[in-house]
Protein backbone atom coordinates (compact mmCIF):
# COMPACT_ATOMS: atom_id res chain seq x y z
CA UNK A 1 0.00 0.00 0.00
CA UNK A 2 2.72 2.31 0.04
CA UNK A 3 2.54 3.64 -3.74
CA UNK A 4 -1.21 4.52 -2.24
CA UNK A 5 -0.16 6.00 1.01
CA UNK A 6 3.01 8.25 -0.56
CA UNK A 7 1.15 9.65 -3.23
CA UNK A 8 -1.83 10.97 -1.20
CA UNK A 9 -1.42 14.60 0.81
CA UNK A 10 -3.53 16.11 3.27
CA UNK A 11 -3.11 19.75 3.16
CA UNK A 12 -4.62 21.85 6.25
CA UNK A 13 -4.80 25.46 5.13
CA UNK A 14 -4.76 28.16 7.70
CA UNK A 15 -6.28 25.94 11.09
CA UNK A 16 -6.78 27.95 13.66
CA UNK A 17 -6.75 24.88 16.65
CA UNK A 18 -3.44 23.15 17.02
CA UNK A 19 -5.71 20.47 18.52
CA UNK A 20 -7.30 19.90 15.37
CA UNK A 21 -4.08 19.21 13.42
CA UNK A 22 -2.86 16.64 16.16
CA UNK A 23 -6.61 15.40 15.42
CA UNK A 24 -6.12 15.19 11.98
CA UNK A 25 -2.93 13.00 11.87
CA UNK A 26 -4.41 10.83 14.35
CA UNK A 27 -7.36 10.13 12.15
CA UNK A 28 -4.98 9.95 8.95
CA UNK A 29 -3.22 7.43 10.61
CA UNK A 30 -5.55 5.26 11.33
CA UNK A 31 -6.40 5.15 7.80
CA UNK A 32 -3.02 4.27 6.64
CA UNK A 33 -2.40 7.68 5.59
CA UNK A 34 0.83 9.55 6.44
CA UNK A 35 1.53 12.73 4.13
CA UNK A 36 0.26 16.01 5.57
CA UNK A 37 1.00 19.05 4.43
CA UNK A 38 0.45 22.44 6.80
CA UNK A 39 -0.27 26.10 4.94
CA UNK A 40 0.45 28.67 7.55
CA UNK A 41 -1.02 26.99 10.62
CA UNK A 42 -2.22 29.26 13.29
CA UNK A 43 -0.58 27.42 16.16
CA UNK A 44 2.00 25.23 15.50
CA UNK A 45 3.96 23.35 16.96
CA UNK A 46 1.89 22.98 19.79
CA UNK A 47 1.43 20.69 22.72
CA UNK A 48 -1.96 20.62 21.90
CA UNK A 49 -1.55 19.02 18.64
CA UNK A 50 0.99 16.28 19.91
CA UNK A 51 -1.85 15.71 22.61
CA UNK A 52 -3.94 15.14 20.30
CA UNK A 53 -2.14 13.26 17.65
CA UNK A 54 -1.78 10.66 20.23
CA UNK A 55 0.39 7.93 18.36
CA UNK A 56 0.76 9.72 15.55
CA UNK A 57 3.12 12.20 16.29
CA UNK A 58 5.24 10.72 13.74
CA UNK A 59 2.76 12.16 10.90
CA UNK A 60 3.07 15.57 12.77
CA UNK A 61 6.93 15.44 12.55
CA UNK A 62 6.72 14.58 8.71
CA UNK A 63 4.83 17.33 8.41
CA UNK A 64 5.76 20.18 6.16
CA UNK A 65 4.85 23.42 6.89
CA UNK A 66 4.21 26.35 4.11
CA UNK A 67 3.20 29.72 3.52
CA UNK A 68 1.42 28.84 0.53
CA UNK A 69 -0.53 26.78 -1.28
CA UNK A 70 1.51 27.02 -4.37
CA UNK A 71 4.31 25.38 -3.11
CA UNK A 72 2.20 22.51 -1.00
CA UNK A 73 0.35 21.36 -3.86
CA UNK A 74 3.16 21.66 -6.33
CA UNK A 75 4.15 18.00 -7.51
CA UNK A 76 0.46 17.40 -7.26
CA UNK A 77 -1.45 16.08 -10.48
CA UNK A 78 -4.73 15.91 -8.88
CA UNK A 79 -5.94 18.74 -6.70
CA UNK A 80 -9.09 18.26 -4.74
CA UNK A 81 -10.99 20.83 -2.43
CA UNK A 82 -13.26 19.75 0.33
CA UNK A 83 -16.07 22.26 0.75
CA UNK A 84 -19.17 22.88 2.72
CA UNK A 85 -21.31 24.19 -0.25
CA UNK A 86 -23.93 22.76 -1.92
CA UNK A 87 -23.53 23.74 -5.18
CA UNK A 88 -20.58 25.39 -7.55
CA UNK A 89 -21.01 26.51 -11.18
CA UNK A 90 -17.16 26.17 -11.58
CA UNK A 91 -15.68 22.93 -9.99
CA UNK A 92 -17.40 19.28 -10.10
CA UNK A 93 -18.43 18.40 -6.67
CA UNK A 94 -18.08 14.97 -6.03
CA UNK A 95 -19.36 12.75 -2.64
CA UNK A 96 -16.05 11.31 -0.91
CA UNK A 97 -17.20 8.08 -2.03
CA UNK A 98 -17.11 8.64 -5.56
CA UNK A 99 -14.04 11.15 -4.78
CA UNK A 100 -11.85 8.34 -3.85
CA UNK A 101 -12.54 6.33 -6.90
CA UNK A 102 -10.98 9.59 -8.97
CA UNK A 103 -8.13 9.54 -6.22
CA UNK A 104 -7.03 6.00 -6.97
CA UNK A 105 -7.36 6.55 -10.65
CA UNK A 106 -5.10 9.24 -10.44
CA UNK A 107 -2.21 7.55 -8.48
CA UNK A 108 -2.61 4.38 -10.61
CA UNK A 109 -1.69 6.36 -13.77
CA UNK A 110 1.51 7.48 -11.68
CA UNK A 111 -0.06 10.52 -10.77
CA UNK A 112 0.18 12.37 -7.27
CA UNK A 113 -3.08 14.08 -5.31
CA UNK A 114 -3.70 16.86 -2.90
CA UNK A 115 -6.64 17.37 -0.74
CA UNK A 116 -7.17 20.27 0.76
CA UNK A 117 -8.87 21.32 3.92
CA UNK A 118 -9.77 24.85 4.61
CA UNK A 119 -10.01 27.14 8.11
CA UNK A 120 -12.33 25.68 10.63
CA UNK A 121 -15.04 28.66 10.17
CA UNK A 122 -14.75 29.93 6.68
CA UNK A 123 -13.31 26.83 4.68
CA UNK A 124 -11.37 27.56 1.94
CA UNK A 125 -11.34 31.13 -0.08
CA UNK A 126 -11.64 31.62 -4.20
CA UNK A 127 -8.10 31.97 -4.34
CA UNK A 128 -7.63 28.47 -2.97
CA UNK A 129 -10.41 26.98 -4.93
CA UNK A 130 -8.46 27.82 -8.21
CA UNK A 131 -5.87 26.13 -7.40
CA UNK A 132 -8.61 22.91 -7.01
CA UNK A 133 -9.28 20.76 -10.38
CA UNK A 134 -12.58 19.65 -8.58
CA UNK A 135 -14.59 19.64 -4.75
CA UNK A 136 -15.53 17.16 -2.56
CA UNK A 137 -18.86 17.68 -0.11
CA UNK A 138 -19.35 15.58 2.57
CA UNK A 139 -23.00 14.77 2.95
CA UNK A 140 -24.00 16.45 6.08
CA UNK A 141 -27.10 17.42 8.12
CA UNK A 142 -28.50 20.87 6.44
CA UNK A 143 -29.98 22.13 9.49
CA UNK A 144 -26.49 21.90 11.01
CA UNK A 145 -23.37 21.33 8.64
CA UNK A 146 -20.87 22.22 11.34
CA UNK A 147 -18.14 19.07 10.42
CA UNK A 148 -15.55 19.38 12.62
CA UNK A 149 -11.64 19.21 10.66
CA UNK A 150 -10.59 16.13 12.35
CA UNK A 151 -14.03 14.88 11.46
CA UNK A 152 -14.19 15.65 8.01
CA UNK A 153 -10.54 14.24 7.64
CA UNK A 154 -11.86 11.24 9.17
CA UNK A 155 -14.41 10.76 6.87
CA UNK A 156 -12.26 11.01 3.42
CA UNK A 157 -9.72 9.29 4.80
CA UNK A 158 -12.43 6.37 5.43
CA UNK A 159 -13.08 6.48 2.14
CA UNK A 160 -9.67 6.60 0.77
CA UNK A 161 -8.55 3.39 3.41
CA UNK A 162 -12.01 1.47 1.54
CA UNK A 163 -11.27 1.96 -1.88
CA UNK A 164 -7.50 1.30 -1.51
CA UNK A 165 -8.19 -2.37 0.15
CA UNK A 166 -11.14 -3.33 -2.62
CA UNK A 167 -8.20 -2.36 -5.08
CA UNK A 168 -5.81 -4.19 -3.88
CA UNK A 169 -8.35 -7.40 -4.47
CA UNK A 170 -9.11 -6.44 -7.49
CA UNK A 171 -5.09 -6.84 -8.28
CA UNK A 172 -6.23 -10.34 -8.61
CA UNK A 173 -8.39 -9.69 -11.19
CA UNK A 174 -5.63 -8.24 -13.03
CA UNK A 175 -3.52 -11.33 -13.04
CA UNK A 176 -5.91 -12.78 -15.25
CA UNK A 177 -8.41 -12.22 -17.65
CA UNK A 178 -12.07 -11.94 -16.41
CA UNK A 179 -14.30 -15.21 -17.46
CA UNK A 180 -16.73 -14.84 -20.06
CA UNK A 181 -20.46 -15.10 -19.24
CA UNK A 182 -19.76 -18.55 -21.44
CA UNK A 183 -17.08 -19.81 -18.76
CA UNK A 184 -19.54 -19.36 -15.92
CA UNK A 185 -22.39 -20.93 -17.34
CA UNK A 186 -20.29 -23.67 -17.79
CA UNK A 187 -19.06 -23.76 -14.23
CA UNK A 188 -22.84 -23.45 -12.82
CA UNK A 189 -23.69 -26.47 -15.37
CA UNK A 190 -21.16 -28.28 -13.84
CA UNK A 191 -22.57 -27.62 -10.62
CA UNK A 192 -25.72 -27.94 -11.31
CA UNK A 193 -25.15 -31.96 -12.03
CA UNK A 194 -23.49 -32.30 -8.79
CA UNK A 195 -26.37 -30.78 -7.12
CA UNK A 196 -28.96 -33.42 -8.72
CA UNK A 197 -26.11 -36.26 -8.04
CA UNK A 198 -26.11 -35.08 -4.41
CA UNK A 199 -29.85 -34.54 -4.49
CA UNK A 200 -29.44 -31.28 -3.60
CA UNK A 201 -32.18 -29.84 -6.33
CA UNK A 202 -34.80 -32.36 -4.66
CA UNK A 203 -34.94 -30.99 -1.53
CA UNK A 204 -34.95 -26.78 -2.38
CA UNK A 205 -36.71 -24.95 -5.53
CA UNK A 206 -34.54 -25.53 -8.26
CA UNK A 207 -35.34 -22.71 -10.23
CA UNK A 208 -34.41 -20.12 -7.01
CA UNK A 209 -30.88 -22.03 -6.04
CA UNK A 210 -29.63 -21.73 -9.81
CA UNK A 211 -30.92 -17.66 -9.89
CA UNK A 212 -29.27 -17.19 -6.41
CA UNK A 213 -25.86 -19.05 -7.65
CA UNK A 214 -26.03 -17.24 -10.68
CA UNK A 215 -26.18 -13.97 -8.97
CA UNK A 216 -23.54 -14.58 -6.62
CA UNK A 217 -21.03 -15.46 -9.27
CA UNK A 218 -22.12 -12.65 -11.07
CA UNK A 219 -21.56 -10.54 -8.63
CA UNK A 220 -17.93 -11.66 -7.68
CA UNK A 221 -16.87 -10.91 -11.24
CA UNK A 222 -14.52 -14.08 -11.44
CA UNK A 223 -11.78 -14.02 -13.80
CA UNK A 224 -11.36 -17.39 -15.92
CA UNK A 225 -8.36 -18.12 -13.58
CA UNK A 226 -10.94 -18.37 -10.82
CA UNK A 227 -13.76 -20.16 -13.10
CA UNK A 228 -11.07 -23.04 -13.63
CA UNK A 229 -10.15 -23.20 -10.09
CA UNK A 230 -13.86 -24.22 -9.50
CA UNK A 231 -13.93 -26.24 -12.42
CA UNK A 232 -11.11 -28.56 -10.62
CA UNK A 233 -12.66 -28.53 -7.53
CA UNK A 234 -16.18 -29.90 -8.85
CA UNK A 235 -14.28 -32.21 -10.74
CA UNK A 236 -12.75 -33.41 -7.95
CA UNK A 237 -15.81 -33.84 -6.34
CA UNK A 238 -17.56 -35.96 -9.09
CA UNK A 239 -14.92 -38.37 -9.30
CA UNK A 240 -15.56 -39.12 -5.30
CA UNK A 241 -19.51 -39.38 -5.58
CA UNK B 1 -36.09 10.92 8.60
CA UNK B 2 -37.38 11.31 11.69
CA UNK B 3 -38.42 7.73 11.69
CA UNK B 4 -34.58 7.40 11.34
CA UNK B 5 -33.14 9.76 13.65
CA UNK B 6 -35.84 8.57 16.31
CA UNK B 7 -35.06 5.35 16.34
CA UNK B 8 -31.55 4.86 16.35
CA UNK B 9 -29.64 5.65 19.58
CA UNK B 10 -25.90 6.01 20.09
CA UNK B 11 -24.07 4.94 23.82
CA UNK B 12 -21.26 5.76 25.38
CA UNK B 13 -19.89 3.64 27.70
CA UNK B 14 -17.90 5.28 30.60
CA UNK B 15 -16.15 7.79 28.55
CA UNK B 16 -13.18 9.41 30.33
CA UNK B 17 -12.58 12.48 28.26
CA UNK B 18 -15.64 14.65 28.14
CA UNK B 19 -14.85 17.09 25.23
CA UNK B 20 -14.89 13.42 23.41
CA UNK B 21 -18.85 13.63 24.53
CA UNK B 22 -19.11 16.94 23.10
CA UNK B 23 -17.18 15.90 19.80
CA UNK B 24 -19.17 12.98 19.46
CA UNK B 25 -22.41 14.86 19.98
CA UNK B 26 -21.94 17.09 17.13
CA UNK B 27 -20.63 14.43 14.64
CA UNK B 28 -23.82 12.77 15.28
CA UNK B 29 -26.03 16.08 14.60
CA UNK B 30 -24.16 16.69 11.07
CA UNK B 31 -25.68 13.52 10.24
CA UNK B 32 -28.71 13.91 11.24
CA UNK B 33 -28.85 11.76 14.61
CA UNK B 34 -30.11 13.23 17.85
CA UNK B 35 -30.70 10.49 20.34
CA UNK B 36 -27.50 9.73 22.81
CA UNK B 37 -26.90 7.73 25.78
CA UNK B 38 -24.02 8.58 28.16
CA UNK B 39 -23.89 5.48 30.83
CA UNK B 40 -21.35 6.37 33.83
CA UNK B 41 -19.16 8.75 32.13
CA UNK B 42 -16.09 10.52 34.01
CA UNK B 43 -16.81 13.31 34.05
CA UNK B 44 -20.01 14.96 32.86
CA UNK B 45 -21.71 17.61 32.61
CA UNK B 46 -18.81 19.72 31.51
CA UNK B 47 -17.51 22.96 30.27
CA UNK B 48 -15.00 20.77 27.61
CA UNK B 49 -18.40 18.55 26.55
CA UNK B 50 -20.12 22.08 25.71
CA UNK B 51 -17.25 23.50 24.11
CA UNK B 52 -16.55 20.22 21.87
CA UNK B 53 -20.35 19.97 20.83
CA UNK B 54 -19.98 23.54 19.24
CA UNK B 55 -23.75 23.83 18.09
CA UNK B 56 -24.76 20.20 19.36
CA UNK B 57 -25.39 21.48 22.73
CA UNK B 58 -28.88 20.18 22.52
CA UNK B 59 -27.85 16.87 21.70
CA UNK B 60 -26.12 17.04 24.88
CA UNK B 61 -28.95 18.68 26.32
CA UNK B 62 -31.23 16.02 25.44
CA UNK B 63 -28.79 13.10 26.45
CA UNK B 64 -29.92 11.04 29.01
CA UNK B 65 -27.24 9.60 31.79
CA UNK B 66 -27.66 6.15 33.02
CA UNK B 67 -25.63 3.87 35.58
CA UNK B 68 -26.04 0.64 33.58
CA UNK B 69 -25.84 -0.38 29.51
CA UNK B 70 -28.95 -2.68 30.51
CA UNK B 71 -31.10 0.76 31.24
CA UNK B 72 -29.43 2.28 28.45
CA UNK B 73 -30.63 -0.08 25.60
CA UNK B 74 -33.32 -1.17 27.85
CA UNK B 75 -36.06 -0.65 24.58
CA UNK B 76 -34.18 -1.41 21.61
CA UNK B 77 -34.59 -4.06 19.69
CA UNK B 78 -31.20 -4.37 17.75
CA UNK B 79 -27.96 -3.76 19.83
CA UNK B 80 -25.01 -2.96 18.16
CA UNK B 81 -21.27 -2.63 19.91
CA UNK B 82 -18.23 -1.68 18.07
CA UNK B 83 -15.26 -3.03 18.42
CA UNK B 84 -11.56 -2.63 17.36
CA UNK B 85 -10.95 -6.75 17.53
CA UNK B 86 -10.38 -8.31 14.46
CA UNK B 87 -12.11 -11.79 15.44
CA UNK B 88 -14.12 -12.49 17.12
CA UNK B 89 -16.17 -16.13 17.48
CA UNK B 90 -19.30 -15.43 19.83
CA UNK B 91 -20.60 -12.53 17.06
CA UNK B 92 -20.70 -11.35 14.19
CA UNK B 93 -18.12 -8.45 13.00
CA UNK B 94 -19.46 -6.11 10.10
CA UNK B 95 -18.03 -3.52 8.52
CA UNK B 96 -19.85 -0.42 8.96
CA UNK B 97 -21.25 -0.03 5.80
CA UNK B 98 -22.64 -3.72 6.16
CA UNK B 99 -23.73 -2.49 9.48
CA UNK B 100 -25.44 0.37 8.23
CA UNK B 101 -28.02 -2.05 6.11
CA UNK B 102 -28.76 -3.89 9.04
CA UNK B 103 -29.36 -1.06 10.72
CA UNK B 104 -31.36 0.61 8.23
CA UNK B 105 -33.86 -3.28 7.49
CA UNK B 106 -34.09 -3.49 11.75
CA UNK B 107 -35.63 -0.16 11.53
CA UNK B 108 -37.63 -0.47 8.37
CA UNK B 109 -39.39 -3.25 10.21
CA UNK B 110 -40.31 -1.28 13.42
CA UNK B 111 -37.27 -1.90 15.32
CA UNK B 112 -35.29 0.23 17.44
CA UNK B 113 -31.28 0.15 17.86
CA UNK B 114 -29.23 1.20 19.95
CA UNK B 115 -25.32 1.42 19.35
CA UNK B 116 -22.68 1.20 21.88
CA UNK B 117 -19.25 3.05 21.75
CA UNK B 118 -16.60 1.71 24.54
CA UNK B 119 -14.30 3.21 27.12
CA UNK B 120 -11.57 5.25 24.81
CA UNK B 121 -8.75 2.82 26.43
CA UNK B 122 -10.28 -0.37 26.46
CA UNK B 123 -13.43 -0.11 24.67
CA UNK B 124 -16.52 -2.50 25.61
CA UNK B 125 -15.96 -5.56 28.38
CA UNK B 126 -16.98 -8.87 27.44
CA UNK B 127 -20.30 -8.44 30.13
CA UNK B 128 -21.11 -5.14 27.36
CA UNK B 129 -20.35 -7.19 24.46
CA UNK B 130 -23.09 -10.26 25.68
CA UNK B 131 -25.44 -7.51 26.00
CA UNK B 132 -25.03 -7.31 21.59
CA UNK B 133 -26.66 -8.84 18.91
CA UNK B 134 -23.48 -8.19 16.81
CA UNK B 135 -20.44 -6.23 16.33
CA UNK B 136 -18.92 -3.57 14.00
CA UNK B 137 -15.50 -3.00 13.04
CA UNK B 138 -14.08 -0.18 11.22
CA UNK B 139 -11.74 -1.50 9.34
CA UNK B 140 -8.23 0.42 10.56
CA UNK B 141 -4.64 0.99 10.09
CA UNK B 142 -3.42 -2.67 11.77
CA UNK B 143 -0.43 -0.80 12.74
CA UNK B 144 -2.25 1.93 14.43
CA UNK B 145 -5.29 0.95 15.30
CA UNK B 146 -6.25 4.03 17.50
CA UNK B 147 -9.34 5.43 16.40
CA UNK B 148 -10.49 8.76 18.31
CA UNK B 149 -14.17 8.01 20.24
CA UNK B 150 -15.86 11.30 18.39
CA UNK B 151 -13.90 9.76 15.25
CA UNK B 152 -15.70 6.44 15.34
CA UNK B 153 -19.00 7.81 16.22
CA UNK B 154 -18.51 10.19 12.93
CA UNK B 155 -17.80 7.12 10.59
CA UNK B 156 -20.97 4.93 11.69
CA UNK B 157 -23.07 8.27 11.53
CA UNK B 158 -21.59 9.27 8.35
CA UNK B 159 -22.99 5.39 7.01
CA UNK B 160 -26.24 5.70 8.72
CA UNK B 161 -26.36 9.15 6.71
CA UNK B 162 -25.20 7.93 3.56
CA UNK B 163 -27.75 4.51 3.29
CA UNK B 164 -30.39 6.59 4.82
CA UNK B 165 -30.42 8.76 1.94
CA UNK B 166 -29.93 6.35 -0.65
CA UNK B 167 -33.15 4.76 -1.59
CA UNK B 168 -32.19 2.36 -4.25
CA UNK B 169 -30.44 -0.44 -1.63
CA UNK B 170 -28.83 -3.45 -3.97
CA UNK B 171 -32.03 -5.06 -4.01
CA UNK B 172 -29.86 -8.58 -2.84
CA UNK B 173 -28.90 -6.46 0.07
CA UNK B 174 -32.32 -5.90 1.16
CA UNK B 175 -33.61 -9.83 0.58
CA UNK B 176 -31.15 -10.87 3.47
CA UNK B 177 -28.92 -9.76 5.72
CA UNK B 178 -24.62 -9.54 4.54
CA UNK B 179 -22.93 -12.80 5.84
CA UNK B 180 -20.69 -11.54 8.72
CA UNK B 181 -17.14 -12.74 8.70
CA UNK B 182 -17.85 -15.64 10.72
CA UNK B 183 -20.36 -17.09 8.37
CA UNK B 184 -17.93 -16.79 5.86
CA UNK B 185 -15.39 -18.47 7.52
CA UNK B 186 -17.32 -21.49 8.37
CA UNK B 187 -18.38 -21.95 4.42
CA UNK B 188 -14.73 -21.97 3.39
CA UNK B 189 -13.78 -24.37 6.56
CA UNK B 190 -16.76 -26.49 5.25
CA UNK B 191 -15.29 -26.55 1.50
CA UNK B 192 -11.71 -27.31 2.99
CA UNK B 193 -12.96 -30.54 4.49
CA UNK B 194 -14.64 -31.35 0.96
CA UNK B 195 -11.06 -30.54 -1.30
CA UNK B 196 -9.36 -32.77 1.19
CA UNK B 197 -11.56 -35.53 1.41
CA UNK B 198 -11.70 -35.49 -2.50
CA UNK B 199 -8.15 -34.62 -2.68
CA UNK B 200 -8.06 -31.90 -4.66
CA UNK B 201 -5.70 -30.31 -2.22
CA UNK B 202 -3.33 -32.49 -3.08
CA UNK B 203 -3.36 -31.18 -6.39
CA UNK B 204 -2.12 -27.82 -5.97
CA UNK B 205 -1.02 -25.47 -3.74
CA UNK B 206 -3.53 -25.75 -0.63
CA UNK B 207 -2.79 -21.94 0.54
CA UNK B 208 -3.12 -20.47 -2.70
CA UNK B 209 -6.27 -22.15 -3.01
CA UNK B 210 -7.37 -21.07 -0.21
CA UNK B 211 -6.11 -18.02 -0.38
CA UNK B 212 -8.13 -17.13 -4.08
CA UNK B 213 -11.48 -18.76 -2.35
CA UNK B 214 -11.96 -16.18 0.26
CA UNK B 215 -10.84 -13.52 -2.09
CA UNK B 216 -13.60 -14.66 -4.23
CA UNK B 217 -16.09 -15.20 -1.70
CA UNK B 218 -15.50 -11.67 0.49
CA UNK B 219 -15.66 -9.55 -3.60
CA UNK B 220 -19.20 -11.32 -3.94
CA UNK B 221 -20.51 -9.84 -0.72
CA UNK B 222 -22.41 -12.54 0.32
CA UNK B 223 -25.92 -12.68 1.96
CA UNK B 224 -25.94 -15.20 5.31
CA UNK B 225 -29.41 -16.13 3.59
CA UNK B 226 -27.06 -16.66 0.25
CA UNK B 227 -23.83 -18.79 2.43
CA UNK B 228 -26.83 -20.77 4.37
CA UNK B 229 -27.50 -21.68 0.60
CA UNK B 230 -23.83 -22.57 -0.43
CA UNK B 231 -23.31 -24.62 3.06
CA UNK B 232 -26.72 -26.81 1.60
CA UNK B 233 -25.17 -27.78 -1.11
CA UNK B 234 -21.70 -28.57 0.94
CA UNK B 235 -23.60 -30.77 3.26
CA UNK B 236 -25.42 -32.43 0.65
CA UNK B 237 -22.02 -33.21 -1.40
CA UNK B 238 -20.23 -34.79 1.52
CA UNK B 239 -23.27 -36.75 2.60
CA UNK B 240 -22.37 -38.43 -0.55
CA UNK B 241 -18.51 -38.63 -0.70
Amino acid sequence: MSFFTSNIEFVLVETSHPGNIGAAARAMKTMGLNQLRLVTPKVYPSAEATARAAGADDILAGASVTDSIRSAIGESTLVLGTTARERSEKWPIHAPRAAAQLVMKEIENGGKVSILFGRERSGLDNQELASCHQLIRIPVNPDYSSLNLAAAVQVIAYELRLISQSENLQDTDKESELASMGDQDALLEQLDHVMQETGYLELDHPGLVRFHLRRLLLRAVPTSKEIKMLHGILRAIRKHL
